[in-house]
């Protein structure tokens, strides 16, 4: 039993590997990585920053797919292990309230979580420019597309698994239509999911280390815990041959989320193995979800690397969190609700 | 009387001047521009981009005061002809909703309407970048600061002056911390000015011609017509020395104000005037209020002037009605309500 | 009686003011510029940049006419006087060689020249991006386009007013689809005015001064003198608010006209006057036409002013070739063929 | 037998591998990659972007050869087998029509083929500026340089393998002087390959699929087939940490080659194995040349990889033929001749 | 007789205006500017950012010439009353240590002061990009070259006019070979004005107010007072049309210069007339020197106004220092003597 | 024994390994490279750009290291066998001279030399932007900084071993704040280590070659020969995926090393294997320093592989300087002392 409570269910069949012995960091890499590597099934390139959650016995995912013309799309993909992914060829069908075929033109870095009986999927969509796409689902046949939550220019659209104080919160990192160099996550909420307001900063790009010095990013849906909420996110910083994603952790207040209580200094896991220092996008380790056990505090974590493959790393709630706290460091305003 | 109604109280007070005999275009310069030239008031060293409405017999204005350190701050003034304005020394101070001061860092390019009976201050407003600020006045006394519309990046926020089909309107142009070289225009709702959603792109720059192919930005608040909204807005080109913007004009629909009905192909005022063509930012015409006569159809069109003055300009509805039908041309997808 | 001789026809009532005392420069203004303003027709804007020749008695041009809308155009001129124009409210239309309708995207910058009874029309047109556009015509009624001569990116063609050595010769700047912070002018050869070949590099940017170290960029046609080809071009140098735009004089080899004989180090004309260093684009002079008087060695210069104006300057053909000579400085390999 | 026919001599010792069992895409990889690596001869540091023929009974080809100073010349290379080459360690000397000694600055990126009985060079070459350089040779022992085709700036010229209708025909990627961030084909005719002319827009980037949407460039010599040109070329994506140069293929109208008959959506080869994704320049597969037999319709393929190593790949005419057609997306005004 | 005391000789005939009535800010313009306008001199086109010293019973300067090729030069000039100034045609001759011509690619920028009996100057000199270079001169005929004193990049050094515990000091702006958008104000020692050390910080651009948060730059060289080292600088912002340059004031320790004591945290002087921001680069008050008059308190400052002309304003001593310290704002660590 | 002498106390346990039989190359690698590979200490991610040095029987080194947070730092390591290395966890702390505690922001790229019986580290520090960091220690545990040599901006910093004509030598790269994409290397010269002058140019990127034509920088502390002093240096060219840095060498003249003797107009070692291809930054190269042998002529190399591990390579001082010799080529005036 861990000492840190995960707020959520057990998951018994959870992805598992033990911490190596010897092996300092807190997080640690599945052995068998990548669980995803090119070419996973016909038409589709390169699959990476995917989200999986527990479905019944099994689990369900949603993947961006990035087909052989080289445009990203969102497939299912089922699995008995969470570690053996059945892809489909053919990407998610969105209608809109109507029930009329309603497509994105495009959509990336999907995160997925269910609160209630319903699931969500959060992506980045073409608003005019990249921006921030919800669809719900109950039965991950029938997928309706709501209405976008905020103008362009957005990314990295991460909802809580619960209401807090009666609304629906989402992260987001305002953005601009290319590949900004700059930007913070911010925290909004919404009554029903339509109109979306009270937006406060969260937390900063920067501080004393350099490995976040460019901009950050939310990553797998925050996890409930008896410390605030856990979110594994990236962190990125610039070279003169370019940008390097690392992965980062955060603990948020629970009733007050854009409160950082505590941030770790340190990324918790960088690339360094083949498959995430060399891809279509060199050097990058993005996390888009998690799978994590109510009853142990095990959390095995999926990321995107090199934009290219799927890899899945393992910490436990207790590890993680006492981590976190040892190494916090909090940047600019992050331990407020921010300024307007 | 005017063939197109303007749907708004008289003015009986408003500034006028017929057209000059000889001239083409549907609007016309005031002759004694500018009306507020360099150094209005100690402390401030140019007024531009303002907003003004009438107030009883008088007239009172929100403006953009450059004071003599260089940043941007809020300003009242006060005239009885609309012409001739003393400008506060001291900056609008604002306050949160328990009454405690609650000051931007800096604001500017205010819009200035009325909403039932409660005056609106929208501005550009520093929120982890350049976003909107939204205040409320009932006297012009005391200014409550209301919840941040957008997430940042943004600029150009626009409240229509009532509610339609029950929400709060309001434009804005998605943006990013820097001099943007692209932006269009999108409309936004709200049922209570806290929560906003249902966002709507409006329409586009580009078309035909030049002179609005780098961004547009929204302008003084729409004014309801017997033919739509009217809107004056300013368009943005390039040259190999800098920006130059111009005044255009649209009609909106009435009900769908994310539908352009119109829009003139042309600009209806370019940068000619040394004192539109020379100053802290050259060739700038930036309209941000009118005035607009009900019972006459009389507009008076207030816009700053090459960052550094305040100039004022005239139309009747009719003849910029006719005008902006006569010579419309929608652009990309700007005559529906938008793709999602 | 000139020492030097313009090898053209006589032009009796070409304009002409005398020198001013005092003044030092080889090539002094009309006092009364600019000779075309702001405004100078229905529907356009501004005309500048822009190309005359005598037709018979009295004076034909074709201007570039930025309308109302911000695009640019070719408009038709007349005056007996070449100074006093009566400018086309609408554009030419061109057509292909079959006489069907064959409009160009935009068209600027216009150079017009006479090649035995033929007149051209050389511009800078929309082929994928910029590039030199050509057309011909024997009665300013009918204006055949041939084929593009080159690839883009292309700018500044200037067709030579003769065959040299059984060639058609052009001048042209290859460039990019910007604003180019670089560009050198290179000559090309065609026996029929449909293949081109035998790209020759003829002069660079850049030497001791610093006016023209940006780019240089070909002007009026070539002047055919006993000297060889005169020819003004227009230098540009860079500031930290923007580029300035200077005229230059080069003498190339009559038969061999890749050859720079003698080119001024200093400019000739640099913005001065405000019609020059105000306006849509502050501070350029951008020669594109000349009259000669091959009986008295009068030389009028046109030249646009801010991308606004019209401006018009004078010189003699003694005066301005030997300043040239007397201060000659050629630059990397201009005295050369230039290497391949 | 092929259904498809390609018109060209059969080569009876084509290298060859029939496709791996259980491979989906149309092109496949030789199995013992790369056919040519790092330091391949003394003072020769990478060889990639090269063009072979068959020539004899055996190959020769021409190799873009980093010295070990970093530039770039063109090497001949022998070979017996087209897989295991030899490489002179000195350089093509070349001359110009005199016999006098005429060596490029530097050269790069050749393509290699035949007309009648000539073989011609074409590469990329310093013209104040990339441009494309023209020589052809009988013997691979003297190699005559011609004009060079265009203006700069330019890349990736290739010739038809036959005049089409009485001129040769060349197409080219007008560019910019650096690592420009746009491109399309263009083609151009000769009558006599000094002087260029009747220039007309092949084919664009962009599309649906994003593999080519920052530039494209032709590839190797069109191959004549039943079907049209059938041409291989490069498409280039960008991502936050560089490009990525996929390979493409499209049919080309066999009468009128500016007018695209079918281009497949989907890339057909992408950087995917480790000598393709890592060299000096890493994701790149840049396909020059071809051998095919005109009497089995095999194709092989030689391409640069991550431009450090020379790549082999497979492929049919029919199969590629067939695949082009039945996944062709047509892009802007590809399918036409192109506007003027 | 002023309270605060300037630390220098009288010059009883230094040029003098009285502050025009109703004037408010503590820096008013001489009402004949600009002193020196466009072409001042023969084959001088702009002379602007220019020094000048009181020298027996008249004045002597060296000045920034722009000749006709537009390449910057040092030009000596005279004035018997410091307002009406002859400027020689032809440029200072430098020599090295040994009476050898050692002349500057280019030299712009100048300042001038006098220490002991030795006459400085020390301008912006192209050491392998822009650097600061020094000379010397006694009797304004023979200008002895030092070494430079710094590694380029660098701009705008300026020499106090007495050695500081036993040390010359300068003043630099550390800078790169561009339009520099950043740059603080940096202090060095020097025993011998050959070999230089203990560099320190002295101000940071920024500030709350927004006119100097580009960049700054030193100006004249600091008079010495009885509250500390006065120095007019240069402080510049960006809009999107350029940089726009003003003038600030700052109070120095006497002692430890790095340390600043009181800074304005208003500009003193902006753009404001024409000959101010109309131009070759438009909107720039660049000071460069002053004539401050021991006994009076009186202090004329000269400045270039838009890089084309010279203007004068004056101030008091009283005046100046009193306004400084009452609207005084440290930024960063200015008030320290800086890390290391 | 060597023909060329290195002036250099002998080092009898000099790591070293010969030449591979078939290897060309006039450095050639260390057959268990990496030497120190990722993750070396705890909390250090990555060890790279680092110098060494023989100290009694043992070795010493001051290495980069870069933490789990991604910042660097200068660490202490030894060394038995020059080849396995045990570094510090925790980094060096740095005193002033009155031994108060002097902690640079951050510090890399270190060299580290003796003179006389003091070792001095010059490495890259923060100084309001990067720029050169100087200690002396004679213990390797108390580390007494030094005043900054030079102004910001400035990179790869080296002290000669021994003063020249008694004064102390450095060499650096001027430099700014960004990745520069320019860069040559400057000498200065102090007689006290505190006040620095007399600064010259030594050499130029570019030449004929293309591996070092975009910056250069100093590397290990130059190695006095018999010929001149012998520093390997970097070159650095651009792609369009980014930089790579390899590695070249120079002969400077003894007395006068602002001249350069002899260069090789060729790298001596550039990215080849995946260790120096792929890491953090790939593609780099980065000597920071030898063992050399006096009694031997043996060269051993240490540099930086990719930002991310330590490789070692191999050479002798005779066939390194006969390369040089025999492959040189100097550029613009390197073989000059270099103008002012």
């Amino acid at each position: 039993m861990s000492k840190v409570k995960i707020i959520a269910d057990a998951i018994k069949n959870i992805p598992w590997e033990d911490k190596p012995s010897g092996y300092h960091a807190p997080v640690w890499r599945h052995s068998q990585n990548p669980i995803i590597d090119r070419n996973p099934a016909k038409g589709i390139s390169r699959i990476f920053n995917s989200a999986v959650v527990s479905y019944g016995e099994t689990f369900i995912g949603v993947f961006r797919a990035e087909t052989i013309d080289g445009r990203p799309h969102l497939h299912l993909g089922y699995s008995d292990d969470a570690l053996s992914w059945s892809i489909e060829e053919v990407g998610i069908d969105f209608v809109d309230e109507t029930g009329k075929a309603f497509q994105p033109n495009y959509a990336y870095d999907p995160r997925l979580l269910k609160i209630e009986d319903t699931y969500y999927i959060i992506w980045c969509t073409d608003f005019y420019g990249a921006s921030i796409g919800v669809a719900k689902t109950t039965d991950f046949k029938t997928f309706v597309r709501l209405e976008n939550p905020f103008l362009p220019f957005n990314r990295n659209g991460v909802l809580f698994p619960r209401k807090i104080n009666g609304n629906y919160v989402m992260l987001s990192r305002p953005s601009d239509s290319g590949h900004t160099p700059f930007g913070d996550i911010f925290l909004s909420e919404s009554p029903d999911l339509v109109y979306w307001g009270k937006h406060r900063h969260v937390m900063s790009k920067g501080g004393y280390g350099w490995w976040q010095n460019v901009k950050i990013g939310g990553g797998p849906a925050p996890i409930e815990t008896s410390e605030g909420w856990l979110m594994f996110y990236h962190g990125v910083t610039g070279t003169c041959n370019g940008f390097v994603y690392s992965m980062g952790a955060v603990l948020l207040d629970l009733d007050n989320p854009s409160i950082v209580k505590y941030r770790s200094k340190n990324f918790v896991l960088t690339p360094e193995e083949s498959y995430e220092t060399t891809g279509f996008v060199d050097n990058v380790i993005f996390p888009c979800a998690t799978l994590h056990d109510g009853e142990t505090g095990k959390i095995a974590i999926y990321y995107g690397a090199a934009d290219t493959r799927v890899g899945l790393a393992y910490t436990t709630v207790d590890e993680i969190v006492n981590y976190v706290k040892a190494t916090s460091e909090t940047v600019a305003d992050d331990a407020t609700v921010g300024r307007m």
